[in-house]
């Protein structure tokens, strides 16, 4: 496997790779790799001829008073589950790379509103405009024909999409489920704030959205009436709940009668920590005459 | 000369270009080309194989009651223009291809704060983030080696290049000098406003600026003081002024004592025109011991 800490390192590998006509796979991470990013990779390497695994925590994308400085940083480790997951090249780019000219008159890449100021961007303001000017960052440094994102950041992956689209890179943002450990919580690095105990008892989290989607799904289930159950669930678990949402697939908007595809998205904290999660809800189309 | 209108049309031209090793550059234009363009694209030809000029009139870089609507399109006569300097391929989008979520919720590039706030950005609010919003559109359909840009629009010079480097293009951003009617007056569209009386006149302006940076060249003359007496003149001379200001080119700053490479800039209005220009002035380093 190929480590490049800087642009004038990843230049004449992609661009060689480009030459030889090999499809080329992003996947942006915040290191800490778990078996959710190793699914990642794995997607890539379907998808792809190379894979660029990107290990970069980005300040921009952390509000004030959030875990920027305590985020696990794993390095080595990371290192060598990606030579093991068949990773081609990995890239570690410092500060200096990603912001050449410091955070503080940096250039930004705004989340398209609508989108970005719903659900974790009202806890999170700022967040996803982080998101995005760190990923178009590695966009432009890396040029991948793909970029792999996981479902469990629902949301960042419809805003990293977009940002695709409408700012023209054509870069195929690609989407892999969510995956869980045995208790059903939703793999995350995040996870490692939770003690043994409070790690099982947080597998309710993806059982109270189960089976809030089965509600929406088989019995016809009111969004509103649905919400407000899973959140005295989510309480009675010992979470304190920040948001559990019915919403549209494809935008998170408001779901008419007439969507068909919709997500239970939720985000919670348990013992201090933060967690997100969500879950499809695919009501059955009434056939039409 | 080829023609393409969406990303479909360009991506394979341009992908085979770059397969075959040929460096691309891009001449970004608004249309209503005049000889300051086409020194544009006479120098994207001498520093790529293939030039790529795009005319787009961008709705966001212009503010609330400016020229959008009246902005001069000559789009037949351009292509001519085109074709007969060598230009290779012609990019002509619509705003679905630009825009294509539309204007009022899209992925907005912001321009860097402390470069894009002074000058024209203090009269044309968030100017400089439609310029940075459809810049980077068209670097992410073009994906060009080269961009080139003028002289003319200096601030808008230094905001493409740092946002190049700042995003991590690594797209060589490359300038033109200003071309000049014979009266002075720098190449513009937005001269077609100007009756034929008007037009002799507004060379004045370009005579206000030469004089000033002989002041500060050859008789170390005080900035301000500069400043002030060139406002004086341009106002003898009928402009109505919008600033005069000799700042370090660099990074358009409040030029110390020990700055060597300074311009002069101004914005000017005359008769209902608005027109820009500006002059270096490069004061004699003193030479160290």
């Amino acid at each position: 496997m190929l480590l490049a800490k800087t642009r004038e390192q990843i230049d004449p590998i992609a661009h060689g790779w480009r030459i030889d006509r090999l499809k080329t796979a992003l996947v942006p991470t915040m290191g800490n790799l778990h078996e959710g990013h190793l699914a990642l990779v794995a997607a890539a390497k379907r998808e792809a001829d190379k894979v660029i695994t990107s290990i970069y925590v980005n300040p921009t994308q952390f509000g004030q008073g959030e875990d920027f400085e305590n985020y696990p940083r794993t390095l080595e480790r990371d290192r060598e589950l990606l030579a093991q997951a068949g990773c081609d090249l990995v890239f570690v780019p410092d500060q200096g790379v990603m912001y050449p000219f410091g955070l503080d008159d940096q250039v930004r890449v705004l989340a398209p509103a609508a989108l970005a100021n719903t659900l974790e961007g009202q806890t999170r303001p700022g967040h996803f405009d982080g998101v995005t000017t760190v990923v178009a960052r590695l966009f432009n440094l890396v040029r991948p024909d793909i970029a792999v994102f996981g479902e469990k950041d629902y949301q960042q992956l419809l805003v990293i999409r977009r940002m695709s689209e409408d700012l023209g890179y054509g870069i195929r943002v690609v989407s892999v489920p969510t995956v869980r450990e045995s208790s059903g919580l939703a793999m995350s690095s995040r996870n490692n704030y939770l003690d043994a105990g409070q790690r099982a008892g947080a597998g309710e989290l993806s059982k109270v959205l189960l089976q809030a989607a089965h509600r929406i799904v088989r019995d016809s289930g009111n969004p509103e009436q649905v919400e407000r159950d899973a959140t005295d669930r989510l309480k009675q678990a010992g979470f304190q709940v920040d948001y559990v949402a019915v919403r549209r697939a494809q935008d998170l908007g408001t779901p008419q009668d007439s969507d068909r595809d919709l997500k239970v998205l939720a985000a919670v904290y348990f013992g201090g920590t933060r967690l997100i999660d969500n879950v499809n809800a695919n009501r059955v189309g009434i056939p039409e005459d």
